[in-house]
């Protein structure tokens, strides 16, 4: 890693002001990591521009000396995607916190990409409108960081996922110039740039402003919690409720040893500890008619043996309900100092199979693997709690978490359902691209930055060596 | 347009066997133009692969003698988006017309691309299990042309456009390489490349094989037919449903000009001649709730002023109440010998005055404009008749039609809906992006097609030519 240039600091601080170009190391800390502590890596300086303008002057300094710039919102990914693992100046959306527009009429808003995404939907909410996609991390994450992973969340069975709602960016590209993609009321015609920039995951651009399309506040909603001995039990449930033409807003379950770490913290949330699983169903919409979906789920449950189902009554109720699952990845860290965060997506009916696999790779490795998911779409967390300080076993944690990935990928899943690839699944790209795939990937971030100085090496490797599981069934051949 | 290479004939007839190469001039004029007859060039040649790697061998006798190819699925389109308007050799997928793969458990099928849509649903009923988008011309057009247009149809207010419902994408490109977009049961991680394909019009290659989502068949429909005196009610009625959350999967208009079209054809469906609008409005899903919905709607459409509101107790009438609708763009050949099909969309909220604009218009024209519209996501058809051999009222409906679009752009709309831009409105991309947002269009497109050669003369104008109207306020400096 070369050093910065010696006028680099003060051409920042002339774009954005001198308080918001951070370089003092111990401040940088700060910005060594994301949620997934895995990684370590302090960028050489860090700026925070206050709106596109700076945003591009920024982007302009950085392209004049062929400095990498690395897009950052709140940190809360789970990927590495936000660090300078080749060095660089991180730039963070913290400032760019203003929601510049709300329409209720046409359900849409304009905001900076650093707003929070509680924030708009507290904003919206007068209006009877919120922002759909709900990131277990949204009174946390940001808009821009939802725009760059592609966030899901447990509502996005139903509601889908960040792309659907994503209606335009105005993006700086890494030379600095602005462009809009979409946006400003219009869907753009011709080719989908604004679903090519979601979940591009920094590598094209800073999207400075982000305009979303606003969901009605549903006008009710039905809460169900439903106790099963077994793991098995509860996904036997998910099927016969999503084969029966049911959408549920939420399907979610937790296994044993989530609900343990839950209950011995001071989150308990009243999930009987010596349960298989539980499994949270929410329906949201019209009230007509949400009742008897409500019903019907909790027949399925009871078919599928739960031992218990309990349906929410209030808010509050349905507040504790949930409270197991949202606590779920906070409480974690009681088993033991680190967690290591999966995520991985199976065709829903391998899910049983699957879940056999992954338990028997915890055995074998001797490890305690808490599986937190959302059922409905097939979307695993097998997260694995372990102390990093023991070589040993931080050793047994990689083989069995890259053990587990083959799994998913044999049952015809995929390397990641939501946290993005970032700086922690590149090595997994081969598994799931062929050679002349992976090639077009690079090709099109050549688009938007032909000098590979926007968040490098990130997503895609940048070399095209096989990976070590050789060429898979869908490797077709470049000619 | 320079003559074919003196082999070039024999070569594809290598490739497909002598059947499907065709070249006799009088068998050439089916393939001059699509559904929008405004735009006429016979292709050069024919040619009809069977599968992909037909298809390959074609694409790569066309790249050995730099031939531009032009992808074409039924040629229903409506923007001439199908023609070799730069000369070549059109590419047909009419015998690409295999249903390949049906998962019914997973909900996925895979097609190739020359499968009709209709043919799709009927394959996958007995599963319980249809394919959601639906085109007017779902009876005609293929999967493959849906996917290139990133088609819409009336229920695609609830189910959303084509581009929600494709997995996957097996793609030849230009230079005869075959790859996999996403598909085969995993979503791709990183960059939407099947995102970015859907909607490309053909300008990046030729989809050979289709994963699609497949989506429960609704338990239960209802629908009802509100008949209003004008088209002014009509759109309140929409207003009212929208913002009351309830979500119809379907909410069609047809206005004055179009019941009167349908009327006098054999198709007539027994809407009132002398009423001002029929509004179609259409719920499915779970039976708990669905009549209480329809009941809400129903009275939102009688108070806003409708006179009569018919609800179909049966499938037959359910039909009988979507004829007028679905018939609406072939009975309008009885108004007169041609039909300008326009194509565009406004935020929902500006319609009464885009509508009030567009009869302005029409009558300083002197024209009669025709009005079908997707009420519920503000996509529009005003749809122009008039006689072609006339050439003074020819001229009289491309003024008119380019004053609808600069309407239409002017209340914050786009150009086109769900037609495509293809040969008919790349005069009409400088409304709505920067010369610096073209330009990033082309470089996407060349990472496809980098020799230009992949459905050339579409989409994306070549020059940088500002648009008659000037730079607009979305127009950003690329520096």
């Amino acid at each position: 890693m070369k050093a910065l240039p010696p006028n680099l600091l003060e051409e920042l601080a002339a774009a954005v002001g001198p308080d918001w170009v951070i370089s003092d190391p111990d401040r940088l800390l700060v910005y060594e990591s994301d949620a997934q502590t895995a990684h370590n890596v302090a960028p050489q300086a860090v700026v925070l521009p206050s709106d596109t303008d700076q945003a591009s002057q920024v982007a302009r300094v950085l392209h004049r000396h062929q400095i990498p710039l690395v897009p950052r919102g709140a940190g809360t990914g789970l990927s590495g995607g936000a660090l300078a693992t080749r060095g660089g100046v991180v730039v963070g959306t913290s400032r760019m916190n203003k929601i510049l527009e709300v329409d209720p009429s046409n359900r849409r808003a304009v905001v900076q990409s650093g707003v929070l995404n509680t924030d708009l939907s507290d904003a919206t909410a007068p209006h009877g409108l919120h922002y759909a996609p709900d990131p277990s991390s949204q009174a946390a994450c940001t808009i821009g960081g939802n725009v760059a992973e592609n966030s899901g969340g447990p509502h996005c069975l139903k509601y889908g996922v960040t792309s659907r709602y994503i209606t335009g960016l105005r993006v700086v590209l890494p030379d600095g110039t602005t462009v809009w993609l979409g946006g400003q009321g219009r869907e753009a015609p011709s080719f989908d740039l604004v679903g090519l920039f979601v979940g591009s995951e920094g590598c094209f651009g800073l999207a400075t402003e982000v305009e979303v399309a606003l969901t009605p506040l549903p006008e009710a909603v039905e809460t169900l919690l439903a106790i099963f001995e077994t793991l098995e039990d509860a996904g036997r449930a998910v099927t016969s409720i999503v084969s029966a033409g049911l959408l549920p807003a939420a399907l979610e379950i937790v296994d044993r040893n989530t609900i343990k770490a839950v209950e011995a913290s001071i989150f308990a949330a009243g999930y009987p500890t010596d349960a298989g699983a539980a499994l949270v169903v929410e329906f949201d919409g019209v009230e007509a008619g949400l009742a008897e979906e409500a019903e019907k789920a909790e027949e399925f449950c009871k078919a599928a043996g739960a031992r218990e189902v309990r349906r929410a009554e209030s808010a509050e109720e349905r507040l504790a309900l949930w409270k197991g699952r949202k606590k779920a990845f906070g409480t974690m860290g009681r088993l033991a100092p680190d967690l290591l965060v999966q995520d991985a997506t199976v065709p829903r009916t391998r899910l049983p199979e699957v879940l056999a696999s992954i338990a028997e790779i915890a055995d074998r490795y001797q490890l305690q693997v808490a599986n937190v998911f959302h059922a409905g779409d097939g979307n695993l967390h097998p997260n694995i709690v372990f102390d990093r300080r023991d070589a040993e076993e931080t050793r047994r944690v990689e083989a069995a978490s890259k053990e587990i990935m083959g799994v998913c990928v044999d049952a015809g899943g995929t390397i990641t359902g939501e946290h993005g690839v970032g700086a922690d699944k590149q090595k997994y790209m081969h598994l799931v691209f062929s050679p002349g795939e992976l090639e077009v990937l690079r090709r099109v971030k050549g688009v938007f930055d032909p000098d590979g100085r926007c968040n490098p090496g990130k997503v895609v490797p940048e070399d095209e060596a096989p990976s070590e599981a050789g060429p898979n069934e869908r490797t077709e051949a470049k000619s």
